[in-house]
């Protein structure tokens, strides 16, 4: 079998040379100190930098860009070698030139190919490699084609990113930290600072102004109690728009051929994250919910409600209202449904779940399901409110409560998806998405 | 490497080329109109249908089914190409020919492969192909070996279905949807309407016949809240009863290898989601369980009672019953570790939770902990009615409740799997199953 | 494409050649009764074991061990072939000799290879190989080697462990239950055992004998809610001390290039299962306090509470304490926003999940978020006894409470770690996890 170099005994040294010597390989270690560099894989040698370099052309540099300047004074040893530039940095930007440029400037005779940085040690050590895709980047063909076949046989795939020029990119990739949460995590926060702000207003402010009465301690719980669900359902909302917004586009062309614009590209991309936002949100909302009766407040409020009652011998409040029975529990089952629902949709986003569904079901349990959630979800809201709509208590100081606000987007969602249901609708949009113009 | 083409670039055709270029095909696309096709893969090249044709002699077919005609024109120029179908229909039996048999009449000179039309353009862009398993079928043996080699290379698992007539099969399975879980869920379903008949009558009409009160208010959450578990666990020992009936019928043959009769095979293959379904109404169990004492009726009744209390003087209700404290409290740990290990169960049902688990470790805690979980729920529902069992009020219009109907089948499976557990018993399964006879 | 041979038509035989015949093998099976062996999979030949033998020079043996004494009668047969021997057995050391080793015994001519023992025939059958891996050993390198091959195509990742007498090490493999979860386990049962007697002794006891009060009910849920919460917070402080004994360490030696005591990498190894056992428990906790005001203890209460105020019109306690309120709901809120965090961390911790991140996401949610975790329900630890560290009545028998017991590990976790973030510290730490000495 082949014999491949490494260069660096460290934490990715170590585990590389394990995945290489398993995929059949012969490994051969460089190092600065061969006879005291800790415990390596079974079956590597180790050597001395110059001396591991001669027996391979192919050679991984798993040492931080920090340390690259040896590799200068050994730059004769290392002519038409293949060098593997596996390092990233700490933050983007600190260094002018990519770890990968720079190597090519300390050894010009050598072909460095950018590539295997985005692995990381841990993953190597532990087998997690099947399937997963690497780039790569090089200015020579025939070295990125002998990396690529190596890789190909560890079981990875393989994506060519051009020549050494994008080695900043490849570098910059490590560093991200969830780019595509962070429009759905904005928003969120955006939302909830909005509602959170406008309901403190409403109620604390409201009843310390008018009633002079501090109930400032319902902030932790009531109050974020309201702020969760209703952006939550907002959420929801702004995950099933974007589909009603293309077909309406989509009909309005008459063609699924040109592109959207790229807000709305934007958007449907981050779908999944912002669904996953709004399924945090109304766990949090359950959760909060459960613990309603144990909550000093409602318990102080039922008992003085009670002794209260005693005392002054009103008997109003004690026959059983049965549609306030019914309209509570109806309230609670929606929401119940609803959530149920949610952990469903969420559950079929775990990738291991979602990859095992067919096109079909995905998209019925995404789509069809998820609809329905939003339904279901609006409804809960509806019914919270179904008696206080009417009533003028209700617009303190002129404004609606939260939970009216929030119905908005949802009602108009449902509305626009029930117009593309419609059959002369569906029929067209779907002669057009199947490529008719 | 070598060049591939491709006709259509629509989104298929587009995620398509981009796997074929990161596994280090070079592609060409054909197209109507080659010069404002929208984006395409970066490195394809795109012509004209017939140039393209012409330069490659493996061509995939990206088009829907009712744009073929144009194929039927330019026969000529696929004259010996390998065509591969890879369309779907949008619902099943629409054609009276299957799509791959329908291009080989077009072009009878070419070799239609049919294959990877269960693959979504959404999975091909997102790279979650690793591991896939692809179905091919082809009436040329070598047309098939061609294809299957670019699909190894592209990490799919390739089965071979034999001949084109079964392209008719592999165009109806991305059409399926949940074929599995259907008789689970028809067996949930049936199980719950009957229960809930069962109990509507019992507990709703008796009230309002015998007792002349309307107390319909507690459909939607009382009495659900009672078919939920009680239908959880009649699909949870559904779930261990075929082991059972295996084994005893092992015994009974005294051999493990004459097949079981097809009904048992049906059922013991779909007990994941029979314990899915379940999992899924305790967890509804559990969230009704929750907002039992925020509900309106709760807190009236609780309120009622003390006021009541108070002015009848009564004292009688107020001593603390000791065994009614341990009573409900067993009562309610019992279905507490019945649900987590229910939640533990699911969770190794996940394919990638499941997939990191040895055969033993598996299956310690599928048939272990499983029949544990049964074990404990059944208890769960024993002490709920601990003290009902002799009152004959429980019976109301001679039926039993409904708990006790839903306790029948538990009680069976875990009787018969405690005989099977006998030493004896035990020893001589085990020598069956290891192969004596 | 070649041929292989499968000696036994079983499970295990039978899901072996569908996969092979899957990857463009041709099958021949070799069995006692060719002609009433049950159904196998399409396009296998099946004969006298000698016959199929004959044909192939690669045949796995389906077969138990029990069973191999056949194998010595046909050794003739044998001569030459690769013999891959797949046995488990049923436990640990039932035999002197390894199986592999006994089958080299009966048909010294061949070479025995070792290995896929560890796949199951439910696995094979389902498809659930892709980069799965498998370990080989055996005494003939040629042999492994085309083992290897073959499994390679089966798209499984090939593992060498040496010569024949791995093979008892491989065997022992399939055997193990849990072993990375021993220690979590025993050390989560021994907290909670010793936490359990320590409240038991406090709580229940104390009562009884100062106070002569039976109030052993509690122990089923008022005890059992303490012990989770309790040993949840201490296991999760556990997770996060070895981290940071670990970066004192490398400080104190000024180099990260010698190894850890051995007690530390262990330690290290189980800090997931340490976690999810943690997360275990804390859904535990979070389930027992949603049911607490269903509990008849809890409405036995109020309802008292209530009556004997009535009746002896006390008024005191029925005036609203603010910082009541605000303590108990900023109580529940770190809760509640712990735990989810918990899920969190939890989600992350799918291998699916934590697959699809970076390593510095998943450094960033196991690491930051995990100690913002510990901190947040440290901080719901010490609001629920704010008031109570100060008062006597606290310290029954001149004891601490569990709570403040269970605090003292998660403080010293949260003050070093707050020290390893000073900025000076963090530099130096910094450098020398980047190689400096
Ligand atoms: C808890 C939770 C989890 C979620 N997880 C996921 C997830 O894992 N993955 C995910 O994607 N979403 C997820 N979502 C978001 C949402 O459920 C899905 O995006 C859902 O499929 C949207 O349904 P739709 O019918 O509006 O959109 P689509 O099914 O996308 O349809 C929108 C319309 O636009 C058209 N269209 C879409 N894309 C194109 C295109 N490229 N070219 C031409 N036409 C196009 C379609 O034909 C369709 O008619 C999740 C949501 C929640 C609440
Ligand atoms: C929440 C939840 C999740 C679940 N998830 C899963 C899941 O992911 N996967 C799953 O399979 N089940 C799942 N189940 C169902 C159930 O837990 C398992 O099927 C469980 O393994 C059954 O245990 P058992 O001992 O009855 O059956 P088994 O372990 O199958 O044993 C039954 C008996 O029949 C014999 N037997 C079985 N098959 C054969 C055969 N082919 N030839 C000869 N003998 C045979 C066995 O030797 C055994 O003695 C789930 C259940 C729940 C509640
Ligand atoms: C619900 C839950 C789920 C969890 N799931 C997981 C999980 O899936 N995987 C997991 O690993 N943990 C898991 N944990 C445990 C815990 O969250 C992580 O281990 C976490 O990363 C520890 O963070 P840390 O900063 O203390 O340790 P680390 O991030 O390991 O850092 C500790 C310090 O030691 C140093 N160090 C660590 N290893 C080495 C080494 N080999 N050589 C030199 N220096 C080293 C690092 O540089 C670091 O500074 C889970 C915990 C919980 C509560
Ligand atoms: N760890 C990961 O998960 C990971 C992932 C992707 C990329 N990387 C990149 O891989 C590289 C190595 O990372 P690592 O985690 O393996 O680091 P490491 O554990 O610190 O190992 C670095 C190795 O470099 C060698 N070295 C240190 N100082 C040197 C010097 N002055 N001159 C010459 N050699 C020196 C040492 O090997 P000898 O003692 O044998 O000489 C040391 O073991 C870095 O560029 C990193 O960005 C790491
Ligand atoms: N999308 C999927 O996830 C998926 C999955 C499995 C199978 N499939 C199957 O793949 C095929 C294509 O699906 P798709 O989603 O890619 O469809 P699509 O986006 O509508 O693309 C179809 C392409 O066909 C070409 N075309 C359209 N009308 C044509 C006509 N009259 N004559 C010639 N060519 C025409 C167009 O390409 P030009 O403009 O370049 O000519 C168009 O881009 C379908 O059979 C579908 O069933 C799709
Ligand atoms: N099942 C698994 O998941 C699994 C996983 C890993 C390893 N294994 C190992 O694979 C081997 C086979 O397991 P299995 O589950 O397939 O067992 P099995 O279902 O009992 O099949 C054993 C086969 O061996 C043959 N056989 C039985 N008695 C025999 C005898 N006296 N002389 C000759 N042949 C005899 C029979 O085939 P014919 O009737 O055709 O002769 C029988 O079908 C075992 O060593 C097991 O440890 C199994
Ligand atoms: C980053 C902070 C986010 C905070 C927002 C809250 C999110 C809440 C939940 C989602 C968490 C997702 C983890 C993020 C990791 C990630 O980036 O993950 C990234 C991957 C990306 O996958 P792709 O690359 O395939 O898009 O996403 C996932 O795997 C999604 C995981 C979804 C998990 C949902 C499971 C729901 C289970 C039900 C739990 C509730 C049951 C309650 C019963 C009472
Ligand atoms: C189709 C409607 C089903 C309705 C029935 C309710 C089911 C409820 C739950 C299961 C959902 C499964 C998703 C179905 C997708 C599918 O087909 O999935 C199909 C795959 C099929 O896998 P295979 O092809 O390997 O058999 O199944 C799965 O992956 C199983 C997923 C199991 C998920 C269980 C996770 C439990 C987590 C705990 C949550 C609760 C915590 C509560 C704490 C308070
Ligand atoms: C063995 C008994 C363990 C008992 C301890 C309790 C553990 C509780 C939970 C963890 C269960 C892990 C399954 C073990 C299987 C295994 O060994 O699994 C082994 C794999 C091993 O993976 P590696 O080999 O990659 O280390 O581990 C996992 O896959 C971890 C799964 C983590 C699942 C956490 C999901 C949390 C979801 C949130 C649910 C709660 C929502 C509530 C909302 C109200
Ligand atoms: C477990 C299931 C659920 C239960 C038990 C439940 C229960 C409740 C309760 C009791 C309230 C009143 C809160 C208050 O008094 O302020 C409420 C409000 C609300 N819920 Fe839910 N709910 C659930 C799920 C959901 C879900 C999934 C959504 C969708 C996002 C949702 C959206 C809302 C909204 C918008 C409000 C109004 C908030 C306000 O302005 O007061 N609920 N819910
Ligand atoms: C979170 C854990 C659980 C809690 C707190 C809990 C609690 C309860 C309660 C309070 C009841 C009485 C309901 C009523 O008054 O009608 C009940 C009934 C019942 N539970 Fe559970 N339970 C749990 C889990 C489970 C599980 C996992 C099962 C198994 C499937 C189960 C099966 C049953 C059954 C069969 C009944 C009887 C229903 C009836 O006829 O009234 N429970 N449970
Ligand atoms: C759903 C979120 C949570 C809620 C609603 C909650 C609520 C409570 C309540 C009501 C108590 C008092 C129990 C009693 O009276 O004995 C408590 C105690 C406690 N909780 Fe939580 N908690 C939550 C999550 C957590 C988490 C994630 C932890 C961290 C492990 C935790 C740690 C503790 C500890 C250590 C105690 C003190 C136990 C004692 O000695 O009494 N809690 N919690």
């Amino acid at each position: 079998p082949e014999l491949l170099c490494i260069f660096g005994t460290g934490d990715l040294g170590r585990s590389l040379g394990l995945r290489l010597l398993q995929s059949g390989y012969r490994v051969v270690y460089g190092s600065r100190r061969p006879h005291s560099c800790g415990p390596l894989p079974q079956g590597a040698q180790v050597m001395s930098h110059a001396a591991a370099a001669q027996s391979a052309s192919l050679i991984f540099i798993c040492v931080h860009r920090e340390h690259y300047d040896f590799l200068e004074t050994m730059a004769s040893h290392l002519e038409r070698k293949v060098l593997v530039d596996l390092s990233n940095n700490l933050k983007k930007g600190i260094y002018p030139e990519a770890n990968a440029a720079y190597l090519q400037r300390l050894v010009p005779g050598a072909a460095v190919v950018k590539g295997f940085n985005t692995l990381s040690a841990w993953a190597l050590q532990n087998g997690l490699l099947a399937g997963k895709q690497v780039h790569l980047c090089g200015n020579s063909a025939a070295a990125k084609q002998a990396v690529a076949e190596m890789a190909t046989k560890l079981g990875l795939t393989v994506l060519d990113k051009g020549s050494l020029s994008a080695a900043r990119e490849l570098e910059d990739f490590p560093l991200q930290l969830f780019p595509e949460w962070r429009l759905p995590l904005r928003v969120a926060l955006g939302l909830m600072a909005f509602f959170f702000f406008y309901l403190l207003i409403r109620d604390v402010i409201y009843a310390y102004v008018e009633q002079e009465q501090d109930i400032s301690y319902r902030i932790m719980v009531s109050l974020a109690n309201k702020v969760f669900p209703i952006v939550s359902l907002v959420m929801l909302s702004l995950c099933y728009l974007p589909g009603v917004i293309a077909a309406f586009l989509q009909l309005y062309r008459g063609t699924k051929y040109s592109r959207f614009p790229d807000w709305l590209d934007r958007w449907m991309l981050c779908r999944k994250q912002m669904g996953l936002v709004a399924l945090g949100l109304a766990l949090l909302h359950a959760i909060y919910t459960f613990i309603i009766p144990i909550r000093y407040a409602v318990r102080h409020k039922l008992i003085s409600r009670v002794v209260d009652e005693m005392k002054n011998n009103k008997t109003t409040p004690f026959y059983f209202d049965d549609t306030e029975a019914w309209g509570t529990d109806s309230f609670y089952v929606l929401g119940i449904l609803g959530f149920f629902l949610y952990v469903l949709l969420g559950l079929t986003s775990l990738p291991s779940v979602g990859g095992t569904l067919s096109w079909r079901e995905f998209s019925f349990i995404q789509s069809k399901l998820g609809h329905l959630t939003l339904f279901i979800c609006t409804a809960h809201g509806y019914i919270y409110g179904w008696n206080k709509f009417l009533r003028s208590s209700t617009y303190k100081w002129y404004t609606p409560p939260g939970y009216m606000l929030c119905l908005i987007v949802p009602s108009v969602v449902l509305v626009l998806k029930v117009i593309l249901l419609l059959p002369c609708v569906d029929r067209t949009l779907t002669r057009i998405r199947q490529g008719w113009e």
